[in-house]
């Protein structure tokens, strides 16, 4: 169904900004207008972080058009988002600026275009950001070398409240007062709520001021949506504090700008969930709050004399969606989990700030004694699963799995040479969805975690094999990463016929002859399975294999799949160097068969593109048409 | 050269602490005593952190005989350390108190016997410590499963100052507030030295009391070497925050109770660096000492109308060692980097507290002004390199190589998704030293790197070849991880001839037959060389091939070497899993050879050992005598 968007072009910025002489008006016209076209750019991507986007929108605007000496510049200030979750805003206000070509406009989250979080590869984003808590640590660097170099810059880092929960700023704070770091300014962007709901209910913050403080650190605090007391608040940083770094803590509402999305009214009494955090908002949400911010900014132009604000419209023609099972298996995951709960008294559910994208609803509503929040610190979670294991626990440990097998990558290790039984299920696995950008696309997790003694990595392909998953986690003697892929499971894949796990084994999936594929989970099964199609129409009948286990195979098993077969390559959803292609060569080969398939793994060979899912695909070779051709070559005609 | 040592028996512990009714004396007498086995064990194995032992001895003293209800048994109150350094004292105290068995006092450091660092293994060590900053963590854990259980115990966990630059502590610290954790309490052991020298000078810890408080702990300060003051700390911790978790903040010093080691009186004006970390003392020290704490301990006798101190007597004959080259392969990297430096003034050195152990020391005096000291803080670290490396640097970072590749394993591939060039150096990488326990023995580090896009793992196997790496990582386009083994390098290996690097090729170092094996590094090929003249004794004639790269392959130099072999077997200083051996069993394998050798890879298959470099080799068949029965079987006789 196609529907009409507006958004603002880059000369109605300048014109606006020209036109309004009062320097907290211009801020307030601008942040309307970045407001307006963030909401644009979301709407047409069909997600984006819209209510980090609007909290931060003002003081983005401040720092830009009062604060920052020749930002864009050679030599000029620099500013960057540490949480980086607020691109869209970024994004839009430096259309706003000038500074990135405005046609980008039309590209967030879309390949070639704004990725989800930013990048290096945009310009003027100097860090890659949306893995939470390294902004402050990356500017620390860059001030080392912009001193050595004799180069004066300030750098301004803007991070979330909820990111403060992660352990790594507050090791990057000393060193900031050791180097007397006076160039460094961080903006913390208060809006109390994170990713899932309010910042005090995940893990309280307590006093912000008096931690800054103790970390000897100069603080000030302020209204982060008011221009005049963003104002006062950079003048008292410089004054105060001049021989070393400076925290603001600004305290904003999360969709702060129209009362639509404004957590404090859209989050009603009684209600857990932020809505806004990263979904698209509805086309009723979308008009109101479109219509809100225009008749804010044309008040302030009628106030200033200047003609109203001038839209650009745009058809918008939603991408249809694949034929999908209805349920995500994240999804899927928490009600099995529930139900494991509720049969076994020793499990228990850790989560850091992702309920929503972990499944966990039903189980932290049905055993709410049993659930522990950790908010965004995994290291922390992981090392307390050990233990709650030590304890006599079963937990189940929950987070993106990019984050999980990464962040705690020692603390994982550790509750493996202790020998605690730990499941460790993290959702967002894969390339998919693509549209985040990679620092949330998870492709490296089997080899980052492959060798940790005791730990089986699996990957079920659809409900019926999570449900398989969650049974087998609560029995096996060995620890278990599940990796949950959170893009829509399609139909054919979900509606395969159920096969009893059993620890390395896999199972054919669609008969064919001898040219055999191996995969796992829904993307690849669903690419493999197209690509079959295509091959039959050129006289090659492909066996399509599921193998769930990706770190781990059974040496018989594969010698008899390896016997049927003349070629046998394996296909995964992540990195093609460390996963399962690795360890099936190596069994392969240890095997010491008679006669050898032809053998290949296909993969990903560069960081993962951001874009919609069949762009992303397509680039990486992993679409059906791309495996096609590559099983096709030196494949056997029947 | 065989020396006599002295130790206290578990009888005479108990003999004492029975003969004085005071209380303070008591804990000071059985402090003394764990002092005196704490140095008996250190020096009969050859190393161990004495300094840390002796700060908090007063602290485990008092807590053990005066604080804990029911230590040791089931439901009673729980200590443990989170720094783990301290691991002989811990020790020597609780053989002092009968819960470990006495003859356990001569087996630190050795295969079954006391591992270097605390182990679930060892009987009332409930985690895995010295991976730093998770104690608090598990902590939590272990208190939530005993409110599950209606447990009730009290929990204390020890941790170090220089820890707490580890920002899991500060992650871990709102949860325990919020959960009203009234039965955790963490004893500071504040001796304000961590591994190399004054915490003041790594990354000062600023008003810790603040800090603690700030983050809404109940914080009690005190002489944590006195047990009166230790008694009120204690009192007052529980009179004063029932309610919720609290910190003692323990002045101690370091290597207290002996004027010997004590570092106000070992660290002379202008010394840098506490000589006393982790290295056994001289013989001169341990008489010293030794006499010291016996004279201590008959004080208090005396005072209390007891017998003297009943020693007893052990001849002890060290180990002597293989022939060595003289200097380890980090002091080797440390003296390249620094010529390095004056070559590039791009190059920036980043440390994590262990300049003497990553060979830096010629680095941070040549170039004072390019070093940057971290303190234990490996994420902040390795992101500031990203940030040194966007503002123009090349950064070189540093740390043990079992930290460095798992701490900040998001981090790391976070600069690579940026394409930063960084340099990463981990010495002590590998099985070997076996002493220190496997939370020092980085087994795992090229499966968790491996796969990290623009990342080389290069692992040089004797001087020259270190030489040559830093040549390649300063001209390299590709980042560089650097595995530095920190164990002697054998003299045959110091003296294989310098061959130039080429990425993915490896060289010949011992022209043999058809059975082939590939490894890398000073340990796998002294091993590989010994074996060779093992089988060259049975017939066999073993080609040695060193491969340094470890992540990366040359398909047609593989290919070139598997025509010339029977069997191929590549033998490694990591876990069998996600390392070489997978590396180049896909190369092979996907290369499709008309002729397949026989193929095996040979490694770790379970969590490092403990022990002497002799005991940890054999125990995991990674010997000459263990390589030469592998590589035996089925290879052809000439």
């Amino acid at each position: 169904m196609t529907t009409t968007l507006h958004w603002v072009r880059t000369p109605e910025f300048t014109r606006i900004c020209d036109g309004i002489t009062d320097p907290y008006d211009r801020t307030r016209a601008f942040a309307a207008l970045s407001r307006i076209n963030t909401l644009y750019m979301i709407v047409r991507a069909g997600s984006g972080h819209l209510g980090s986007s609007f909290s931060a929108a003002d003081i983005v605007a401040h720092l830009h058009l009062h604060e920052m000496r020749a930002p864009f510049e050679e030599g000029g200030d620099l500013y960057f988002s540490s949480k980086g979750h607020d691109a869209p805003g970024l994004y839009a206000s430096l259309i706003g600026l000038g500074a990135l070509d405005e046609g980008l406009t039309h590209a967030l989250r879309r390949i070639d275009g704004l990725p989800g979080h930013p990048d290096v590869g945009t310009p003027h984003m100097p860090f890659n950001t949306g893995s939470l808590g390294m902004g402050i640590s990356k500017a620390k660097g860059l001030i080392l070398a912009d001193r050595l170099h004799g180069r004066g810059r300030r750098v301004h880092v803007l991070t979330g409240d909820g990111e403060l929960q992660e352990g790594q700023n507050w090791e990057a704070l000393a060193g900031a007062v050791h180097h007397g770091m006076h160039e460094l300014t961080v903006i913390v962007d208060h809006n109390k709520i994170q990713s899932d709901t309010w910042v005090s209910r995940v893990s309280d913050l307590g006093d912000l001021e008096a931690k800054f403080r103790s970390f000897g650190w100069g603080v000030v605090r302020c209204d982060g949506n008011d221009p005049m007391e963003l104002e006062s608040a950079f003048r008292k940083r410089a004054d105060s504090f001049p021989d070393g770094p400076g925290v603001i803590i600004a305290d904003t509402v999360k969709g702060a700008g129209c009362r639509t999305f404004a957590a404090t009214t859209s989050m009603r009494e009684g209600e857990h969930m932020y809505r806004y955090h990263s979904g698209a908002p509805s086309r009723a949400d979308y008009e109101a709050a479109h219509a809100e911010l225009v008749d804010s900014v044309n008040e302030l132009l009628l106030r200033h004399g200047q003609e109203p604000l001038a839209l650009t419209s745009v058809e918008h023609e939603p991408v249809p969606a694949p034929r999908a099972a209805a349920r995500r298996l994240p999804q899927v995951y928490g009600e099995a989990l529930a139900e494991l709960a509720g049969r076994d008294p020793r499990v228990v559910a850790l989560d850091a700030d992702l309920v929503l994208d972990t499944g966990l609803i039903p189980f932290s509503e049905q055993f709410p004694e049993r659930f522990f929040e950790f908010g965004i610190a995994e290291q922390d979670m992981v090392s307390a699963a050990g233990g709650l294991a030590a304890g006599g626990a079963v937990p189940f440990v929950h987070s993106f799995s990019c984050f999980l097998h990464s962040r705690p990558n020692e603390q994982i290790y550790n509750n493996a040479t202790e020998g605690r039984r730990v499941v460790y299920a993290g959702s967002l696995a894969g390339l998919l969805p693509a549209a985040p950008g990679h620092s949330h696309q998870a492709v490296r997790d089997i080899s980052a975690l492959g060798a940790v003694p005791g730990l089986l990595i699996l990957e079920p392909a659809n409900a019926d094999e999570v449900r398989s998953a969650v049974d087998f986690c609560a029995t096996s003697q060995e620890s278990v990463y599940l990796r949950l892929v959170s893009a829509p499971v399609r139909a054919e894949v979900d509606a395969l016929p159920t096969v009893p796990l059993s620890v390395g084994r896999g199972h054919v999936v669609r008969r064919g002859g001898r040219t055999v594929a191996i995969g796992s989970g829904p993307v690849v099964l669903a690419q493999l399975l197209g690509a079959a199609e295509l091959l039959a129409a050129d006289g090659i009948d492909l066996t399509v294999v599921n193998l769930p286990w990706l770190n781990r195979v059974d040496p018989a098993w594969l010698a008899g799949l390896a016997e049927g077969a003349d070629t046998l390559t394996v296909v995964e959803n992540h990195y093609t160097h460390g996963g399962q292609a690795d360890t099936v060569s190596r069994a392969l080969l240890e095997a010491g068969l008679p006669a050898m398939p032809r053998f290949r793994g296909l993969g990903l060979s560069e960081v993962p593109r951001c874009g919609t899912e069949a762009e992303a695909l397509a680039a990486h070779s992993l679409d059906s048409a791309s495996l096609a051709a590559a099983l096709c070559s030196g494949a056997p005609t029947h």
